[in-house]
C-alpha cells in the first residue's frame, strides 16, 4: 500500500452506492478524508455529484470530499485501499470491470455480507479468483445498522486479513472516532458470521412477525447462532470469532432492530409475502434471502445439521407456510438436541 | 423424589409471590398439576387464595389447580419439587424458614437469577449450606420474561444440576408443552450466566436511555457476555454453557424487550433517577443492582477484567454519572483490548 499521501487525491475508494457504500462514503469524508466513490453507471455518477443526496441515504447530504465517479473516468489505480460494498452476487462482475483498472498496491477490502451463490464462495476468495492482488484481500464486517451510522452514532467493527501487517495498516486508515475497528486474522469467522447472520435475522422476523415473543425468539437466535458455529468451523473458521462483533454482535444488532433489512424481510414473509414481493417492499437487496440458498447447499456439502436454515430455505424456495415452518423452527429451537 | 403421584396432592411447591413465582404457578397449572404456592404471611397467602388474581400478574387469574399458603400450614414435605422463585438476597432467609419443614426427598430447585451479596455465593450453593438436601439442588435459568409466559407464549429454559439423574427426573417433571426444559451438568455456568446478564441488561438499557443506538449497544453486550464468560470460567463454569439459552438466550431477550425489569431500570438510570427512585419506579426487585456489587467483588477477588461491570458499579454505589459511565464503556466496547 502506497502511504496515506497528504494531497487531495482521494486514498480510500468505495465501490457501490447501496446504502452501507453511501454510508461508509459519508463516515470516511466526515472524518476529513478525500474519498473516491464509484457508480455502476457515469449518469447516476453525476446525479449524485451535482444533487449530493441519495434515496437511500435520507435526510444526509454528501460532503465535499466525497468525489463520485465509474471506475474507468477514475484514478483508481493509486487509491491506498478500495472497499467493496456491493450486493454479493454482484461482487464479480465489479472486479471483473475493476481488475485492468487497479494497482497491484491497492488493498482490496470487501464490505458485503453474503456468499456467493453459484459457487458458495466467501467473498473475499472471489477476490482473489478474479484480481491479483498484492496483498490478501480483507473484509469488513460488524454490528453496522446504516441509519444509525449515517445519524452519527458510534458503532464497531472487525477488519480481519490474514497477514496482520495489511490488518494493522488497513485498521490504522479506515479507523473513524464514529467507526472503530478492530483487527483479526479470521477471515473466514468473519465473512461467515456477516453472511449468516442475515439467514438467522430473516427467521427471527419470521417468527416475531407471527406474534411469538422475545422468549421464543431469543431460543431461536440462540440456536441459529450454534448452527453458524457449526458449519463455520467445518469451512475453516475459529469458533471464537462467532462470539465476537462479526457474529454475536452482528447477530444482536441486527435481530433488536426495526432498521435491519433482513429482519423487515422475515417480517414481511410472516404477512404472506412472496419473496418477489418482500424484495420489492424492502426495495434493496435482501443478501438473507440467497445467502439462505448459498448455506442449506454448503450444510449439504458438509454435512451439517442446520434446521433453522433449512426451513428457512424451503420457505423461500420451496413454498413451505411461513407458519408451518416457524412451528418446526420453534420445536426445535425450545429443544435444543445437541443438550437435552 | 416419589414418584409423581396421581392423587390431588401437589408435586410441585414454589416460593415467592415474585412475578417469576406467580407465573411459575400459572404454568404449571395450565399444564394440569395441582400446585402448591408459598407466600410469606398468611394475610396474603389468604387473599391471593381468594381473589386469584395479582398486581403482578396484570390481566391473569389463578387456575384451580393453584393451592396458596404459607410453609407452616402447608404440606411441603411430601412434594417432589420446591421451586424457590424469592429475590435473591432473600433466599438464605427464605431456606432458614423451610429447612425444618421440608423431607430429604423433596428436590429444590432455585429460580432466582442472582447472587447473594454478602457471600458472593450462587443461590444453590445457598440452598447447600442451608439445607440439607437429599439430591444436589437445581437452578432453572433462560430467556423466560415472565409478561410471555404469562400470555401462553412458547418458552424454554435450562434445567441444571450436577446429578444426571436429579436433571432428567426434574425434566420430565417440570417440562410444559409451553416451557420447554433441557438439561446441563454446569451448574455454576447456568446461575452465573442468569444473573449477569442482568449487569449487562442494566448497562445496555442505560446505554439505550442515553439515546446511543443499537449498534453501540450491540457492542456493548458482544463484550458483556465476553466479561460474563471471563469470570464465569475462573469461578468453574464452562465457556460454553455462556453460549446456550441461560447465557446469550437471556441476555438476548432482557436485553431487546421493553418487558425486562433489569433493562427498564438502566434506561431509568440514565433519565437521571437515583437507585432507589429506580427500584421504587420499577415496583419490584431489580437484581442487577446488588449483582453488579457481587460481580465486582468478584472480579477483583478473581482478578478479572470487568470494566462494564465496574463503570456500572460506579454509577449504582459511586455516584457516578450515567453519562460519563456510557462513554467509558462504550469506549471499552468499541475498542475490545483483547483482540485489537
Amino acid at each position: 500500500m502506497p502511504p496515506h499521501s497528504g494531497s487531495d487525491h482521494p486514498a480510500i475508494g468505495i465501490v457501490g452506492l447501496t446504502a452501507w457504500g453511501l454510508g461508509l462514503a459519508l463516515t470516511y469524508a466526515r472524518a476529513g478524508n478525500n474519498v473516491l466513490l464509484l457508480a455502476r453507471e457515469s449518469g447516476e455518477a453525476d446525479e449524485l455529484g451535482e444533487r449530493r443526496s441519495h434515496r437511500r441515504l435520507p435526510g444526509a447530504t454528501l460532503p465535499d470530499g466525497v468525489c463520485v465517479s465509474v471506475p474507468e473516468r477514475s484514478r483508481a489505480r493509486e487509491l491506498t485501499a478500495l472497499i467493496l460494498a456491493v450486493p454479493s452476487q454482484q461482487m464479480r462482475e465489479n472486479l471483473r470491470r475493476l481488475a485492468p483498472l487497479l494497482g497491484r498496491e491497492t488493498a482490496i477490502v470487501s464490505a458485503a455480507k453474503g456468499l456467493e451463490l453459484e459457487t458458495r464462495l466467501r467473498m473475499t476468495q472471489v477476490i482473489e479468483e478474479e484480481l491479483n492482488p498484492g496483498f490478501s484481500p480483507a473484509a469488513l464486517s460488524g454490528p453496522n445498522l446504516v441509519p444509525e451510522i449515517v445519524a452519527g452514532l458510534p458503532a464497531a467493527a472487525v477488519l480481519a486479513s490474514e497477514d496482520p501487517a495489511v490488518a494493522a495498516r488497513l485498521q490504522a486508515l479506515l479507523s473513524t472516532p464514529r467507526l472503530r475497528l478492530y483487527t483479526s486474522p479470521d477471515v473466514a469467522g468473519v465473512e461467515i458470521g456477516g453472511s449468516l447472520k442475515n439467514v438467522i435475522a430473516l427467521a427471527a422476523g419470521m417468527c416475531e412477525g407471527l406474534g411469538y415473543g422475545n422468549n421464543a425468539t431469543a431460543a431461536l437466535i440462540t440456536r441459529g447462532l450454534a448452527e453458524i458455529v457449526r458449519l463455520g468451523v467445518c469451512m475453516g473458521a475459529e469458533a471464537q470469532t462467532f462470539s465476537g462483533l462479526s457474529g454475536l454482535g452482528d447477530l444482536m444488532a441486527t435481530c433488536s432492530s426495526p432498521l435491519s433489512r433482513n429482519h423487515r424481510a422475515g417480517k414481511l414473509l410472516a404477512e404472506g409475502l412472496s419473496v418477489g414481493e418482500v424484495e420489492r417492499g424492502i426495495g434493496e437487496v435482501v443478501e438473507g434471502i440467497s445467502t439462505t440458498a448459498a448455506a442449506y447447499e454448503l450444510s449439504r456439502e458438509h454435512c451439517v445439521d442446520m434446521p433453522i436454515t433449512e426451513q428457512l430455505y424451503c420457505v423461500l424456495y420451496r413454498q413451505l407456510s411461513p407458519r408451518k415452518a416457524a412451528l418446526a423452527l420453534l420445536d426445535r429451537a425450545l429443544t435444543p438436541e445437541l443438550r437435552s
